[in-house]
């Protein structure tokens, strides 16, 4: 089944524009009066038909409407430092989306080496991942920002822990189900001052198991438990 | 902290050969005296000084030695049909490692449409992510073989699991934290006859939750469910 995203719409129309235009006319072939799936990263999701076709443009009747469930005490974020090499990144945020998680965070610390992020790259790989999965909500990335406008920002969700060797508990331990925020510090770890600051803050420090896990790897496998636990 | 892999050993010298040769003298340009972390792969790990080195071989005078942890009764292991797609194949393999993921099976499906695999390649990258994650025994791939073949070879196993969308209990529900193993399907799924029979041989379906995941995603997120299951 293929899914199609729409940037655009009004109460009755839907658009698809640019490359979902592309590949639905060039490269899938459909033609005026065929149905699609359409979905607008927002949460809604329709089947349309496709009215009026121009070269950039794909205009859409709505034949049936539907929302996503969407359980706002249920987001799982994920939060960390991005990593040098950009395609690592890429694939953790694809697998990330497939499994469901809501939002992702990039930080800036103090052993931040990289502090600039193609966010235009990662938001293709986003929804190319929802479109994949079957998701009609496009988790949003939230823009690089220090590590106290985080913790800030984030004050509000339930259960908030970041990923320390040091710990003496699991996150399997620790996490409760509820809304939650995991985070993972830079490649060269957290300085004892931002450990401070986190607990300060509120956050728990939580490890993943004995092994040495790169620090995309340390991410997803965090975000795995914190979706499946809910599933329980 | 740089481990190295010797494919071959006597009781009192260790020898790096071929490409970690050549990675140990050329790359980080180690020379006689210096002492380096060395595992065999097969659970044995040794600080040793480096007392010879020819154009392609390092030998390694013993100093300290000490085995890895084994406990057999708590090994994951992870069975799939090799996807089409081999850089997928491969990323998963390597987050396996790292996430300690034992045992890897190669299983021929009904419509498994890749019926060769480069082991070659993959045993490449299990040895990179085992040395990156500080491990010393390399996780086995068992080659390409029937499902029948895999199904009579693990019948000692004693959590047996497949994926299926359409179980009515997920993998979180039914995982014990003993030895274990986790079976999933080709990109066309199993065959209702394949179904049938892996629930004769003692296998159970579970599912990994409501999203649609990609095949090598379905892997990983066993794997890694599986192996933190016995941190708690």
């Amino acid at each position: 089944m293929q899914l199609f995203y729409s940037r655009r719409r009004d109460a009755q129309h839907w658009v698809l524009s640019d490359e979902e235009a592309h590949h639905c006319a060039k490269v899938l072939r459909h033609q005026a009066g065929d149905e699609l799936e359409v979905m607008d990263g927002q949460g809604n999701w329709i089947k349309g038909k496709i009215v009026r076709m121009t070269k950039y443009e794909i205009f859409l009747e709505v034949l049936s409407f539907r929302q996503q469930d969407y359980q706002p005490e249920r987001r799982v974020h994920l939060a960390f430092a991005p990593v040098k090499n950009m395609s690592r990144l890429e694939w953790m945020m694809e697998k990330a989306v497939e499994v469901g998680v809501s939002d992702f965070w990039l930080v800036q610390t103090q052993r931040t080496e990289k502090t600039q992020v193609r966010l235009d790259r990662l938001q293709k790989v986003i929804l190319a991942a929802a479109k994949q999965s079957l998701k009609c909500l496009l988790p949003p990335i939230h823009p690089l920002q220090s590590l106290e406008s985080m913790v800030k920002a984030t004050q509000n969700i339930s259960c908030r822990l970041f990923g320390s060797m040091q710990a003496e508990r699991a996150l399997t331990q620790i996490y409760t189900g509820d809304e939650g925020i995991f985070l993972v510090g830079p490649e060269g770890d957290f300085t004892d001052a931002e450990v401070h600051f986190l607990e300060e803050g509120g956050f728990v420090g939580v490890h993943l198991g004995p092994h040495r896990l790169r620090t995309e790897t340390a991410i997803l496998t965090a975000g795995i438990l914190m979706t499946q636990y809910l599933k329980k």
